[in-house]
């Protein structure tokens, strides 16, 4: 069966599914985007992503298209119609197609944004074979652009750095700036040290996470101390346990930074827990 | 009359030329693009853009979809079929459409590029009102990514540049990192001091302009000094003349920096020199 996506208000067949080449997410990167989770059938924090879409769109100055309630029903029926049990709504909304390409932005009266969202199914989103093993991260330098905290489709460098890493036979990317890690391509990055979480905290260089808030949330209720600070790649190699966050892989354990392995080279007690809180109390909350 | 633009082999209408939703063009920016100036229905520098279109695609791992000879056959169609006497075509090749969104590159022997072209006419390329009065222009942090050598379509910073600009009242933006200007938003900058040109050397920093290469090629020949060295924006705001250069604008005076008036606040000699001479060599040797 294909898979039914919506584009600008119609819900159509993938193969049928385009948008104009004049479109300024196609020809300006001019976008942003959201990824939230589904299990069960059930969104997990919807709302922090409607209000974390909500800011990536002013911060750009386009208007937000649909209000909570619509974009929510949208999500829900793509679940539906697609019999998504375990896997993801994708949503998009780029400035629009203006019928020509120019560097200054459209007039927003006659230039709608344009909306695209489809659902990935994952069956193996939560017994993950990686979340068992762990997995194995390069660094690299981080050059992408100083906005990181508004959520755009810029994303050749994060998907050029998850190749890197495939190429040295890891998994993923961390990227560092001044010698200190921000995140990794496409999630949040953590170390522990002593019983203690640290990972960066909030500015322009780092993606504001979802899945980061949530986590954090949780380690304070369960009194494991959070540090939000910087930390360089040796403290990293030098920790007990890292790992990392984000919508689609909840708390995955890092096992081996730039070939040191840590701790034993298996997942950590700590982000074992975490990963089994996370993924308990967002079943509680999922809508 | 409809624009006649050309997408992944066929010539079609503007208004049915779509690309899909999973275009990584539109969901991760991974493409690369060229535009080459139109005058009197003749391609400017075709062989430069081409040149620079394979080593963009060559940094990204994409292979160049189609050889010289078939760019320069879609060009010239989409000329002749729109009539284009001035004007410039727009290309774009992205790392394809691999049916759903992966941070992982699709393989490209099933996923192939996509190539989308079209043109853009514009009557007064010439004998450009701007160019007679010269431009202004504002400083803007430089905030882009670390490779700005290749001609991705990660545009979003450079179109917000050019909205702050508007919206100050001037035409466009210089960037500037760590105290030195990089580069216009969609061009090269350069100052003139003591009839010598000084302009950033080429770096990852910039992008490698083909217009620039010609323009100092000219200046050269024409026995007027080249400096390639950064400039602050105090030095620039200090200068005799300055202007930009782009494919579309040829040489460009710049009469205003920040709100300071360059010498008498018109076109300097030396750039309308070289916008002459630009236009009157490009015409030569255009194909």
């Amino acid at each position: 069966m294909s898979r039914i996506v919506y584009v600008n208000g119609d819900y159509l067949p993938e193969g049928e599914a385009k948008i104009s080449i004049f479109d300024r997410g196609f020809l300006m990167a001019d976008g942003v985007y959201e990824v939230t989770t589904v299990i069960d059938g059930k969104l997990i924090d919807f709302d922090g992503h409607f209000l974390r879409l909500e800011r990536s769109l002013g911060e750009l100055g386009i208007e937000n298209p649909m209000a909570r309630d619509e974009w929510l029903d949208v999500h829900r029926q793509l679940v539906a119609q697609n019999d998504v049990g375990h896997g993801m709504v994708y949503l998009q909304v780029t400035r629009g197609a203006p019928g020509d390409r120019d560097f200054i932005f459209p007039d927003p009266e006659t230039t709608k944004p344009t909306v695209v969202l489809f659902s990935q199914a994952n069956p193996a989103l939560i017994d993950s074979p990686k979340a068992k093993k762990g997995i194995k991260v390069i660094t690299i330098d981080d050059i992408r652009w100083g906005r990181r905290d508004i959520k755009t489709v810029q994303l050749l460098y994060p998907s050029m750095g998850k190749m890197m890493a495939l190429k040295a036979g890891c998994d993923d990317a961390w990227m560092v700036q001044d010698g200190e890690v921000t995140e990794g391509t496409s999630n949040n990055a953590y170390i522990i040290k002593g019983g203690r979480i640290i990972t960066r905290a909030l500015s322009n260089d780092i993606l504001h996470g979802i899945t980061r808030a949530a986590v954090l949330r949780f380690a304070r209720e369960s009194q494991m101390p959070v540090e939000e600070r910087s930390f360089t790649v040796e403290e990293a190699m030098q920790a007990d346990e890292a790992f990392v966050t984000s919508a689609s892989t909840f708390v995955m354990p890092v096992v081996e930074i730039d070939g040191a392995k840590l701790g034993a080279g298996t997942p950590g007690p700590l982000a074992t827990r975490l990963r089994e809180i996370y993924i308990e109390e967002s079943r509680k909350t999922a809508i």
